[in-house]
């Protein structure tokens, strides 16, 4: 499928409705657990996504849009999260992340990028030059990617109690 | 953490909203193709969902629970949907998913099940004795894992739009 401006918007929008379906109110035995080691919580999880509305996407797509010059990415902290959480509950990450992705997709919108826009480039710090389809459509597939990790990790938390099962469920071998 | 009910129904009562959410109105280009060869598209996950509703999980525990000393479970047919939700629409399946589902928890809401109705065992067809308490956690798990899935069949979609990003995203390499 190739990448539109309508079809991305359509999961970027949905997602922090999705979230909040999933886990307004829900008990802290479900979000405050990770997968063991250096892994993430859902508390972990939505304050990477809070920073990422922050600092990557639209900050980036501006870089690329810009006159500037320099067109060189700043790179994300993926650790910034464990700071900047820091008191706060779930439900205010929850309203955080719908408040400042509604202000960007509003920012994008307001951009009308054109087809050449799109084809627009900026440098990352890993893989030199991506275009503006490659930076949008990377933003749409991380929110799925962490919704798919959210369930995961709350899926973890009954691998004992499926008992036998544990054989049928993909997502708990993974 | 240990299976608890009102945990279970957390997850349990939320999975249709989370689905309408995610889904409500989406493009097809997001939901009616698949992951290649064999595998599900989001549209087949949705019937597969509802065939549960009919025939796994609340019969399941019917059959645990029930004076029967014949406790084995009926084989779930995992082909089911590619019939039963032919001239369907998509908003339909989610409906319909609402509805069922709806019906199962407040079934299971009026069993008032029992610490002792948890240890009670049926036999399932592949791997024998199971736990009441084992089924309900694998409903939920169950759940989970087809929101995990939904996600990942949706950003495979964006594999080529999302260019050497592709190596960063893990759900475009499952």
């Amino acid at each position: 499928m190739n990448f539109t401006l309508e079809k991305s918007l359509e999961i970027l929008e949905r997602t922090p409705d999705v979230l909040i379906t999933m886990l307004q109110d829900i008990s802290a035995d479900w979000t405050s657990v990770n997968e063991g080691d250096e892994t993430w919580s859902v508390y972990d999880i939505l304050g990477h996504l809070i920073h990422g509305e922050k600092t990557d996407w639209v900050p980036r797509a501006d870089i690329i849009l810009s006159e500037n010059s320099d067109k060189k990415f700043k790179p994300f902290d993926r650790f910034a999260q464990f700071e900047d959480s820091k008191g706060k509950s779930l439900s205010q990450l929850l309203k955080e992340f719908k408040i400042l992705r509604e202000r960007n997709i509003e920012q994008l919108r307001s951009k009308k990028l054109t087809d050449k826009n799109l084809e627009d480039k900026g440098i990352h710090p890993a893989f030199g030059e991506v275009t503006l389809s490659q930076l949008l459509s990377t933003w749409v597939v991380h929110d799925l990617n962490h919704i798919a990790q959210i369930s995961r990790v709350m899926a973890k938390q009954y691998k004992a109690a499926v008992g036998p099962w544990t054989a049928y469920l993909k997502i708990l071998q993974s």
